[in-house]
């Protein structure tokens, strides 16, 4: 794991949140939606299944944490997931709390207009109130 | 699982390839893209975290078991997957293989244009490809 290097778009486009035993939590820099993703810290690693079996397991339940984290926090209509990866190829998976008439519903929030930055002034107490949501939830162990 | 029944929607946008221990494999009816899901036999689910850890796990496995079997069948540039339920709740994980200068491509297969139905004449070969191409893969257990 020490050779993980963060794909340099990936960094770009989000801010770092937390780390779980395998993945770098974090939060996507578009305020239309609440969207986190988690990189799971493996060199290399493309598909999900380029992962071992463990890795797999392990991502599924932190995944699924996060999902229900941010639903809890966010009261969303429906989280949406997914790995896509056309554009950038290191493995992430995409987490977003979506909700009736948000931009683009019921599409996808892929690929949809231009990324809405949050503002400077705000984004501190933004990521400190998901890191304490992701905190209040059951902990994980590996 | 015995009270499980395939969402209306689903059943009509689908044809049944097989069934692992946890899911139901279907084929969307798109040639457009080689495009599966997984649609676990578990009444009312509809995040990922609604399932048991153990489930979420299996879910896991066979996501990756159908994935590789796609990738390797295709030789497609990047599988995409996902879990959206934001037109259909009942639970069910999309697996798509996708290809440079494909409809959309690098945008997301999901509410792209119109479905384009297989070919009566040709679904049951392609019924059959994908079944072997499934079952030529390591064998799952839950």
């Amino acid at each position: 794991m020490n050779s993980f290097q963060l794909d340099a778009r990936l960094a770009d486009d989000s801010i770092f949140i937390t780390t779980l035993p395998l993945c770098q939590i974090r939060l996507i820099n578009d305020r239309r939606w609440p969207w986190l993703i988690l990189v799971p810290m493996v060199q290399d690693a493309v598909e999900i299944h380029d992962l071992t079996e463990a890795e797999q397991s392990q991502i599924a339940t932190e995944t699924s944490h996060i999902a229900a984290a941010l639903k809890a926090h966010t009261n969303c209509t429906k989280i949406n997931t997914g790995a896509l990866g056309n554009i950038v190829r290191q493995l992430h998976i995409h987490v977003i709390a979506r909700n009736e008439g948000d931009p683009n519903w019921p599409g996808p929030a892929w690929g949809y207009g231009e990324r809405v930055e949050y503002r400077e002034s705000e984004l501190a107490g933004i990521v400190k109130t998901i890191q304490k949501a992701l905190a209040g939830s059951a902990e994980l162990s590996d």
